[in-house]
């Protein structure tokens, strides 16, 4: 099996404009086939605020209602996707840019959050998709012309709708899919140098977590609560096919593909 | 030959929901091979506006600052191509949106005005292009993977730059391109029912223009100064292979392909 790099930035690389550039640059530079996941940053935020869109927010976390969906897809589907794909060709990279809705790339379902205990209608996030399913074909005939796909985090329902779909997610269910075809490698890239034993000590990565070590991790709380849904993401796609998942710092690309830096995800 | 359909839409169907819809469903249903490109529309110049960015303007003639390519990568490639490629899945038709930077579709250079007369300085346009080259490899891939191709109007220059670039062109420049490979046919879909005699009488429709034909009408005056760009682009079109183009109206485009309305150009 050939190799793929499934590999997804965050946010906070997004947002700085000399980060990001750099990143492009070793993106541009792997080897082989690969994929590249971005996240929003800060500028659909920013860009709701200058048009005067108030936020909704329920139990804090945020609401994709109408407005918001049309402004995600502006500025992460054009502004942030088209920007990077630019980058990369730039830097000798041929790449396509693609939300879900692309080819059928990805398709996804409104979020339908259950009742609550007393039996409450759940929370409606409005426009957020939970993905169903990845069309393998498509990327494949992409990646094998040795283009890089760049996905950015919109997928679509089938029935005309656009649904504003996690990053994270995106990655996770992309690596899964073409672990059929690939021998995959998962990348996860931020802006710190791995799982933490210690939030404030960018020094204390922990070099590899296994099912039980991570169990022992959320035992005795060493985590830091937002890295749960990401470590839980990545053994999810360890146990569906996935080779190896790293977790680690976005200029250290090089490393963390050569297993030199980050996080390992194990499977035993 | 296998048949290939490029289909520009123009901006007022665009901003019309209904007439949009319509029209997303009229394709779908088109038999064959088929390239969908679509201009820009008024929401550009309304999120501009709302965003309190200021239009400039030199001679009559918009000029895409920073900030203003900005807000078209965003309408044009991602408000509008993506809703366009959604709607177009919802109806059957699978589709995917391509800027010219997007597995370098299409690739352009920043437009240099010549000097005037007087030797000073041409016009700077900002950021638009003009276009040198269509990957026909890609689009032919696609193509023949049954997915339809739609173009939105932004173009790549190769070095990381995006560029604002004219859909009718983009549409000429992608029919001429094909018709190494595919019989082509360029279809140019708008609000009238073709090349009109009288502008003021969407009944006047000149059933067909040839070269000669073109010139007595642009000597007497009989046609609209907005619609010589169109017929010029129609003829170095058919001039550089393609088949037939087709001049006429967005509702009809069923008829339009069947040779039933609009105004065809003919090469002799």
């Amino acid at each position: 099996m050939k190799k793929l790099y499934v590999i997804k930035i965050g946010g906070n690389i997004i947002d700085n404009e000399a980060k990001l550039s750099a990143f492009i640059k070793d993106f541009a530079a792997v080897d082989g086939l690969k994929v590249l996941v971005h996240g929003g940053g800060k500028l659909a935020t920013k860009l709701a605020a200058d048009l005067g869109i108030e936020q909704q927010m329920i139990d804090g976390r945020r609401i994709t209602d109408a407005a918001t969906l049309k402004i995600v897809t502006m500025v992460y589907a054009g502004a942030i996707n088209k920007n990077a794909v630019a980058q990369l060709q730039a830097n000798g990279c041929n790449a396509i840019g693609l939300t879900g809705a692309d080819g059928n790339a990805i398709k996804a379902h409104k979020r339908v959050s259950p009742p609550n205990l007393k039996g409450e209608p759940g929370i409606d996030y409005g426009f957020v998709g939970d993905v169903d399913t990845v069309n393998t074909g498509l990327l494949k005939s992409l990646l094998e012309q040795n283009i890089a796909v760049v996905l950015a985090p919109i997928t679509h329902d089938g029935n005309g709708l656009l649904l504003n779909t996690n990053a994270d997610t995106i990655a996770q269910e992309t690596a899964k899919a073409l672990s059929s075809i690939y021998d995959v490698e998962l990348i996860y890239s931020f802006e710190k140098s791995g799982v933490l034993l210690n939030a404030e000590d960018d020094g204390s990565v922990i070099p590899s977590i296994n099912p039980t070590t991570y169990s022992e991790l959320k035992d005795t709380k060493v985590i830091f609560a937002g890295m749960i849904p990401k470590l839980d993401n990545a053994f999810a796609a360890i146990n569906s096919g996935v080779s190896k998942v790293i977790i680690g710092k976005a200029e250290q690309l090089q490393q963390l593909i050569k297993g030199e830096a980050g996080t390992t995800i194990l499977n035993n």
